[in-house]
């Protein structure tokens, strides 16, 4: 029998201990050991909750008991999440988390300190939830040179932007509705301003290069400026509008932003909706490939948590190695960037298309019926900064989504 | 360096060459060694291609060297390749294949005899081509309960389908076309009749249990039958068809199947178009997931077949465990299964309505506008065997699609 510890028990912790008990059987087989949960560490008491007798208020307890190997650290933030799981690697213990905040701001150093404590640190769970994209990356698609990750990965915004597009109402409306049922936080600013999806999407892009994204140099713009009329200008080129975190290598160098972009109905991502999340990647000898599923939610990032203590338990003794170093991998700035650009302009086209050819090149004209005085223009492709220029000139743009 | 063999230099023994040295880097990287191809095995000579050196007709000397450590068998077929590959893991090293047939056969005695010799035995490209689900199921997934696994594991009947549904053709002159462009086999029986797809749920399902599930017991319907008028009743229940290799354990029992069937358009595998393969799993925390890519092709089928090769290469020595044994799993009778059941019928409604609902129970009458000489209705659940009763009494069945 394997030991371990919950580090916090909210959501994804009690979520952990629900998994293990209930797929006890199955787990126990899997890891080749029964996995047994001895302490759960919570400020709170937890009182007529089974689980009582098992709450530990202090972290040194379970860090001394040497029967602890594995340590599921579920609290998230930075702190103190940081401190804990150092000490926890320092003494050999593996951790696996949930925690994206801590993984993307330290995960390079703290897979170092597990590497030299013959332990490990895992956080499949921190991206994507329940589905095992970090796995893939590091374990199955090792025969691949990977040139494009683009990633729906943030449930709340997804199930804003599937609403706003089948209800046609107004980001406001939907975020309350979202709110109601317990999909968005009271304070939803992470999710819809794309903060959380930045995140993500720093960790899949240090995967990709083995070396440290800092999340800080990703553009990332998230979907509160989205009206229900974009829907209607994206439906007329057969399009959805998703949040996409996108990481990709092109010849003008290698890029990283959060968005909300246009993408093509017939592209398998379009059709991740409402709270699932949806990676595709593409490389060079697959092609395109695409794993989905439930991105957030107690038992799906639970389960991943705990698939990372199975494979601790099964490599007990050993360091799995890092999927990144501590080198700082610099992208490209984002003005180099080329991709086409949907502009929502106020006014007639016939006023506005020969100045906006000058400025914008060759454009596609889209119109919908319900907006008469308005339009929008679709772009070929051309870099973030030539697009910026030349939108300078605009007073009449409302705005823009990229594609 | 560690010295590899191919066993057949075709479509993918060639391809598993070819991203050997296209992503040599990558991949030296994550297996930690460089890997390099010392030996082809074929009948034939290819005078003229570089491979030409290292052609080897006589696979004894390919055994008997003791610098080969992994082997690709890319042959095709039950022998040689069985015989071929028992003797390779008898002698210490591993093969890694793309043979469904071989692996649906003999692959419970070929993992045991790795398991015997510190080798391994592993086929993530027998199902699913480059969608790497054999891993997912091994290894990311270890904390859930599987209890349902639907899959559109065959390109080419897939890529009929799609085809059959934008252009309102005929199957015989989809497959026609798919045989000019390379997507069918000159004898496409293997895959129309539903044999590709059998083989690759017969391993699915054996991984699901851990025990070995007899291709032969598994009740296989190809897609020979499916007319252009079943996708207008499909697309009046807004539902698509799709050939499904379904596994499933239900409070009746554990089953597995391949049918066409119909898929709800809002669902995820409902997207998977043309010649994409997807897989879609169900389980008891993470809900549902999926897996999509391309199923078959030269280089995709490949990267597989050396991913695997990379696995063995960071494990040499030691025998990676077994995804199932040899016990024989007894699936229960398909007779038990219950589903709904589309059922196209000659005449009008207001005739047989009364005598269906006597047979059928409740059913749901469909009709489309471009056939007035026919109606089709969607049964309530009930099992295969009370379906076949039931439809016994009736001459005007045309067609069934099960759902």
């Amino acid at each position: 029998m394997v030991q371990v510890a919950v580090f916090g028990y909210g959501t994804v912790g009690s979520g952990v201990v629900e998994v293990l008990e209930t797929n006890q059987e199955e787990i126990g087989r899997r890891a080749g050991d029964g996995i047994r949960v001895k302490y759960v560490l919570d400020i709170r008491d937890f009182q007529g909750d089974p689980i009582q007798e098992r709450i530990v208020h202090d972290v040194d307890v379970i860090l001394a008991d040497p029967e602890i190997k594995v340590i599921c650290e579920t609290m998230g933030g930075i702190e103190p999440a940081y401190t804990f799981t150092k000490k926890a690697l320092m003494s050999g213990k593996s951790v696996c988390t949930s925690n994206k905040e801590l993984v993307a701001a330290h995960g390079a150093e703290l897979m170092r300190i597990a590497g030299e404590h013959q332990c490990s640190y895992l956080f499949e769970a921190s991206v994507g939830g329940g589905i095992p994209i970090i796995r893939t990356m590091n374990d199955a698609l090792t025969a691949e040179k990977i040139d494009r990750i683009e990633g729906i990965l943030n449930g709340t915004t997804n199930y804003i932007l599937t609403k706003m597009e089948r209800d046609g109402a107004a980001f406001d409306i939907i975020l309350k509705e979202a709110q109601e049922l317990g999909y968005a936080e009271r304070n939803p600013a992470a999710d819809v301003e794309g903060h959380d999806a930045c995140r993500k999407i720093a960790i899949l892009s240090s995967i990709l290069y083995g070396h440290n994204v800092d999340y800080k140099q990703i553009y990332t713009e998230g979907i509160t400026k989205i009206m229900p009329r974009d829907f209607a200008y994206a439906k007329a080129l057969d399009c959805k509008i998703k949040l996409i975190g996108l990481s990709v290598i092109t010849k003008e160098g290698e890029f990283a932003m959060v968005s909300p972009r246009l993408v093509p109905s017939y592209s398998p991502i379009a059709s991740v909706n409402d709270v699932f999340n949806g990676i595709q990647i593409h490389s060079n000898m697959l092609d395109t490939s695409l794993y989905y599923g439930r991105g957030a939610g107690k038992l799906p990032t639970a389960s991943a948590v705990v698939g990372d203590v199975v494979e601790c338990v099964k490599k007990l003794g050993t360091s799995i190695p890092a999927a990144w170093d501590e080198t700082e991998k610099k992208l490209t700035e984002i003005g180099a960037f080329r991709q086409r650009y949907l502009v929502r302009m106020k006014g007639k086209p016939e006023a506005l298309m020969q100045k906006m050819e000058d400025a914008f090149g060759k454009v596609q004209a889209v119109q919908i019926p319900e907006a008469a005085d308005e339009f929008a223009v679709l772009t070929e492709e051309m870099s973030e900064r030539e697009y910026q220029d030349a939108a300078e000139e605009f007073t009449e743009i409302i705005s823009m989504i990229r594609s």
